[in-house]
């Protein structure tokens, strides 16, 4: 019989209780033990529950219980998550967890402590729910020396994306959509600004390549200034706009890092990726493309994942996972303005003829782009060489200087 | 230092040579231990190459040489394949393999002996190529009772039905083409049979089900009757020809597992799989739908999973794998003219109308399907409901007597 700590009873920690009750046949036999739950941590009182008696409000409690084997903590937020994560391993206590923020925060720290004192620390479900990601890149592809990897990491903003692609609604109208349908919190800042996703892209990249890189780290725009005609124009360059967390391991060693809406070409896998899915590509030398593909969120998902990391962790309560990263340092991820992409730019020009070759100038040859019943004064093109983003800035605010409007400007990836 | 000896030195055993020089320092780190290949087990000689001292044509050499602690199969074909594996075991070494005969015949045999011998048996190769999915399975969905999984699993057949999709290319004409490139083999009966992905549903199968699933239990249908008309009529029901391999769970507790040519939605995300991809989707009941997706085949993707679970096997030596299942036995795959599926059908009939009057009154409502051009004595459409396949056998045969061609017939899956 293995004890289990669970650390907050909000949607995901509900969700584990209710996977590790109703399958708790199958999960048994292929953890090769038991395994209870003794506490669960809440400050709330749930006195309808069958599982009433388990509920304690103080830590120290299960900090103290030498009984407990392995501590999970699906409380999200940083602050107390940290500390009684950091206190559980102190004591000895394997960690499963399904909060983001906490391991893309203090991910090498806290791997550290696990190693240390021969702990499992494990983290499946904090990016893309339920998808299997963490574990394939870490053991299936450990052969290959991966370049980059894509991901769809938000289904919030997926979900809204694909409403204006699709049904031509605004970006307000499916974000009340969202809302509505209990998608998008109240507020829906953390994701439609991309700090989910960047959180994500954070563990991504910090698990492949080895060293910790910080959201504080990574440049990342959101999908607030995605407009319909930026849909349209798009659909023109045979793409689609979806927002992206990427990371590139750069020739000198150093990651482009870097979370922002991207047009990438229909017909590729991540176009396919609709509503709120998530879908990651992974690019390695010898494996070449891989996609994972699934619901990214949600109750369910994401405690599927989590009791599949507390199953791996009873399976070898005497057996150290070798998984981990160092800390990261200043100057690891490139300044973006030092990197490069392809881009479309949308303008508002008096003198459209007049920006057309100063951006011929600039960035060589250029793909135009159409919608209905553009204004006259509007223009649209896409760059077909990939443009040094510190220069596009320049053209872009000597543009402004000049009155010309920058009405939308949205990177081009190659997936 | 781990020395490993490797059984074949063809398109995936020079692979996997390939992978581990060029990767060698990053694969040391990860297996926290030097990968040295002692031996190389091939008829043919290659003095040409770098490595030519490896080579050896006596496999007693391997099996009774102690430092040997892993043996990699790559050779393929079930003898002497299983006899070197079966040897190696008993003679204490841990076995990798991407020979998916061996794995789907000889499966439950190999992992009893791993159990009882304290080993590691694995087979990530053995499907899907390099798509992490073995190992993704048994662990990170482990949470999960599995419902079904459908797969298009086999990267020859998927590139022809892909051409006559997109191009309208005839079968034969999309053979030869996927002949001359390489994707097909000389003798390609076993891909577009169905063998080949036959082999492969029956190692998921097993592996999610716990009981050995052999190939002859398995309805297997390959590709070799599609014609144009079904890829056109198909397109009029909103779906796309793939070659599936499925296993569900049956209420009753047995399996049906089929491998089979299969109508899915254009908008689903097996559709969107083409060309030599291959994309496998599994249905749980806490994580829903995830989907894997990339090369199934070919030198170095293949060799990307063999060396991953080298890596695995050389970090845990002395750790065993709980991975296994039992024994198949008779009964257990349900026969498939007991289970159900909604059919498209194409007849051509002197007296249509009589035909569409048959089948309302045998299926259930029927949706028509259509196509340019279509002779006035054809018919087709796609039922709305399930059918028994048995209740449509005799009704097939039926209309056989009566005078009427079935000039097609395909299950519509739900993906």
């Amino acid at each position: 019989m293995v004890q289990i700590a669970l650390l907050g009873h909000g949607t995901v920690g509900s969700g584990v209780v209710e996977v590790l009750r109703k399958n708790h046949e199958s999960i048994t036999k292929k953890a090769h033990d038991d395994i209870n739950i003794k506490y669960i941590l809440d400050l709330r009182e749930f006195p309808e529950l069958p599982y009433a008696d388990k509920f304690v409000k103080d830590f120290s409690i299960i900090e103290n219980d030498p009984e407990v084997d392995v501590v999970v903590e699906c409380m999200g937020g940083l602050h107390p998550a940290y500390d009684f994560v950091k206190a559980s391993m102190l004591k000895g206590k394997h960690v499963v967890t399904s909060n983001k923020e906490l391991v893309a925060t203090k991910g090498a720290e806290l791997l550290k402590i696990a190693r240390e004192k021969n702990l499992s620390f494990l983290f499946e479900a904090s990016v893309g729910g339920g998808i299997p990601i963490i574990r394939p890149l870490y053991q299936c592809l450990a052969a290959n020396e991966v370049y980059e990897i894509a991901g769809i990491l938000n289904g919030t903003t997926n979900f809204i994306l694909t409403k204006m692609i699709r049904e031509q609604m605004s970006f307000q109208d499916a974000l009340d959509m969202a809302q509505k349908l209990g998608y998008a919190e109240r507020d829906p800042s953390a994701d439609v600004q991309g700090d989910d996703a960047c959180r994500k892209i954070c563990i991504l990249a910090s698990l492949v390549f080895g060293k910790h890189v910080y959201p504080e780290q990574v440049h990342t725009e959101g999908i607030t200034n995605i407009t319909l005609e930026d849909v349209e124009y798009a659909d023109s360059l045979d793409g689609v706009i979806k927002l992206l967390g990427r990371v590139k391991k750069l020739d000198d060693g150093h990651l482009s890092v870097m979370v922002c809406p991207a047009i990438v070409g229909r017909d590729g896998q991540l176009a396919s990726v609709e509503d709120v899915f998530n879908g990651i590509l992974v690019r390695g030398d010898a494996v070449g493309d891989v996609v994972f593909y699934g619901r990214g969120a949600g109750k369910l998902p994401t405690a599927s994942a989590v009791v599949g990391d507390v199953i791996d962790c009873v399976k070898r309560l005497e057996y150290k996972k070798y998984l981990c990263w160092d800390e990261g340092e200043e100057g690891y991820v490139k300044d973006y303005r030092d990197t490069s992409s392809r881009f479309y730019v949308r303008l508002k020009a008096s003198e459209p003829q007049k920006i057309m070759e100063s951006a011929k100038k600039a960035f060589g040859e250029l793909r135009m782009a159409h919608r209905n019943n553009a204004p006259e004064d509007e223009i649209a093109f896409a760059t077909v060489s990939e443009v040094r983003e510190g220069d596009l800035e320049k053209m872009v605010s000597q543009w402004k200087q000049e009155g010309t409007q920058v009405l939308g400007r949205i990177r081009l990836f190659d997936y």
